[in-house]
């Protein structure tokens, strides 16, 4: 796996803030910064209450230019009212003087605890620090400063081939509470070195969204700060990116790679995760309704503990579908765990299937299908194994 | 508490028929008798995949006559397609010989693991054991042999005072599984002596379900195998329930009483439950919004988890409630913890909010209150905690 993230006409840095702690030496303060001004893309949290940087990000990313990334973790700056938006303002100032730049270039991301104020005196204090310090190659210090509950930093690098040139394009996220979708903040940061229209680059997001973070159900019911932003630089020696035949492919493929990698990173460090399971919902009428279905099995608590215990308790999972509110006839239902044939036609394939189920489910990752035979249409959603040590770290969270 | 369960002309009688695991002593199987033909009401599942049992209560319950109820636990003949409905029809036929009855007057309630076939030949052993032992006293074994992860089993007893004269009213649920919506069955019988006719007995139903098994969140998701049926057998002194006045009005606030106490009682032996949290969402627009912002809150792991953790991490609940699809203005709610005002129009009431709100969390019951500020309507709904133990539970739940 190449782990080099150094990215032309980019630089990183991250300072340990002491934002959800003073004193402590964690790593919790971020900045990107692109040399040149680069366009911009995003996608935020559909949650009515937004966190004040999610509502300055949506008003900066109108313009489709962005010059740097603020990100701190600690802290979500969520529901903290007009002073929340005060204090990430005063924070993206004091970075902006120190870099030069237009504060309004700047995108705040926060991740941590939601309604308390943001200690800005002792970030304020770290801003100078955060500029001066930024190098080509601390790409890895800030993916680590905006951790929270993760275990491991999630990254991605990869190189794409354009007409015109190759370019390269890393991405970094967070977001462990995924056993459910109003787990957890999800944050991503995805650069490339590619110049590529900011329009275009909004509608590839979109698209490589809804196949990759939307499909880990964290987008459906997204936490008050969930934001996922690419910036294409524009450093690399390919020129502009052509907007349709094998330059938009090749753009949008690896911007799809990138996102489903850092989407089953997430997934595989959800809290307390010990599995990670594809519910693939097959034969529904629309893909609509086979997401419903899918995400409906994808979130019962009953059905992630019986994935915990490795037990094959299929009547969770078909009880599920039958809640989705999606028609489809149960006495017709195909349904296999792990590859292994448990239901067909609506009714039991063998007298002998739990055994093999049950050490199917014994493997790390194993897919779940479901077939309505009502269409044609499929969706798969990523999801977890819920266990106690869920539990523990979600009951102990702030204590 | 009155724990005098007999009801003029009902008798009931439970055995052990190893419907889970053969040769077992537990409870497991049994019979509600009436005298005479009973008026009938009931309100079952609403999810598409209805137990053999449901679909037949469904059809039988047209009548709104009953004579029997028969009950069992260890198998909820849930998706088990055809040859479920042939099982259960025997199992009727069988019982209704050996009562000299019509089995088109049986009312069929199964809980337990989905999607295994019945112990039909072990049940059809038992049948006339359970009709010959048939008692006035044995209402509590009826009681217990319903229970699954159910540690008590749930009843009450009531007594009603109409003009032609006093009625009383006895009940039986089981339902552990309420952590979600999604959780497990709950199965209750409520019997009166008085007499009613079924139309109206179906409408007192229906209103005392939506202020009482609907708000713990068993209904709005159901199982596969929810049942809830009251049967007047009019065996008391009183003179048919007048429809109107003094008389509906005893009646239905003693149904309702009994349905609450029925569905309290279940959330507080929820699975792995320590605590039951009542969320009250006032100042919506209407019913609807506000029952679906409570339900969002009463329904979010992350809120649940924190409640076991006794953590007033009361951003979860205000995110949870940004989640529900509801619009509102996040900069006016207020929002209490067991009493302790913590926000007052979108911001903390004071920075001393956080000790007194776990001082008051550590109760065993206490309330959340979310005033959404856009009208007069209120919705409450009854949860609990989420606990490593319920993990642990749904994870063995088979083994």
């Amino acid at each position: 796996m190449e782990t080099d993230f150094t990215l032309k006409g980019f630089r990183f840095n991250a300072v340990p803030a002491g934002v959800k702690k003073a004193g402590t030496e964690r790593l919790d303060f971020g900045l990107i910064v692109s040399d040149v001004p680069a366009n911009a893309a995003g996608v935020t949290t559909t949650n009515l209450v937004a966190a004040a940087p999610v509502q300055i990000t949506r008003k900066n990313l109108e313009s489709g230019i962005c010059r740097a990334v603020l990100l701190n973790s600690g802290n979500a700056n969520a529901y903290t009212g007009e002073k929340g938006r005060l204090d990430a303002l005063e924070l993206m100032r004091e970075t902006a003087a120190a870099l030069k730049i237009d504060p309004g270039l700047i995108i705040p991301m926060s991740t941590g605890v939601i309604g308390n104020p943001m200690p800005v005196q002792r970030m304020l204090g770290r801003v100078p620090d955060l500029a001066k310090g930024l190098k080509a190659e601390s790409f890895m210090d800030v993916a680590q400063a905006i951790m929270t509950t993760d275990t491991v930093p999630k990254t991605v690098v990869l190189n794409g081939e354009a007409q015109s040139g190759p370019f390269k394009m890393v991405g970094m996220a967070k977001g462990a509470g995924m056993i459910s979708p109003d787990m957890a903040t999800m944050l991503s940061v995805i650069l490339t070195d590619i110049k590529v229209r900011s329009g275009f680059l909004q509608e590839c997001l979109a698209e490589a969204n809804s196949i990759s973070f939307n499909c880990i159900t964290v987008d459906g019911d997204t936490s008050t700060n969930d934001t996922l932003v690419v910036l294409a630089g524009g450093a690399s020696d390919a020129a502009e990116l052509r907007e349709n035949g094998s330059d938009a492919e090749a753009f949008l493929s690896t911007l799809k790679e990138a996102c489903m990698s850092l989407a089953r990173q997430i997934v595989r460090d959800g809290e307390g995760a010990t599995k990670v399971v594809e519910v693939r919902v097959i034969g529904a009428n629309n893909k609509e309704n086979a997401a419903r279905v899918a995400r409906k099995i994808a979130d019962s608590p009953l059905v992630k503990t019986a994935f915990h215990g490795e037990d094959p308790n299929w009547g969770r999972i078909v009880s599920s579908a039958g809640r989705a509110g999606v028609a489809f006839d149960p006495d017709r239902l195909d349904l296999s765990i792990g590859g292994v044939p448990i239901v067909s036609d609506g009714v039991l394939v063998s007298a002998d299937w739990e055994k093999p189920a049950h050490a199917a489910m014994k493997a790390r990752e194993f897919e779940v299908i479901l077939d309505l035979k009502s269409g044609n249409a499929e969706w798969s959603i990523l999801t977890t194994d819920m266990s106690e040590e869920y539990v523990t770290i979600n009951a102990d969270y702030r204590s």
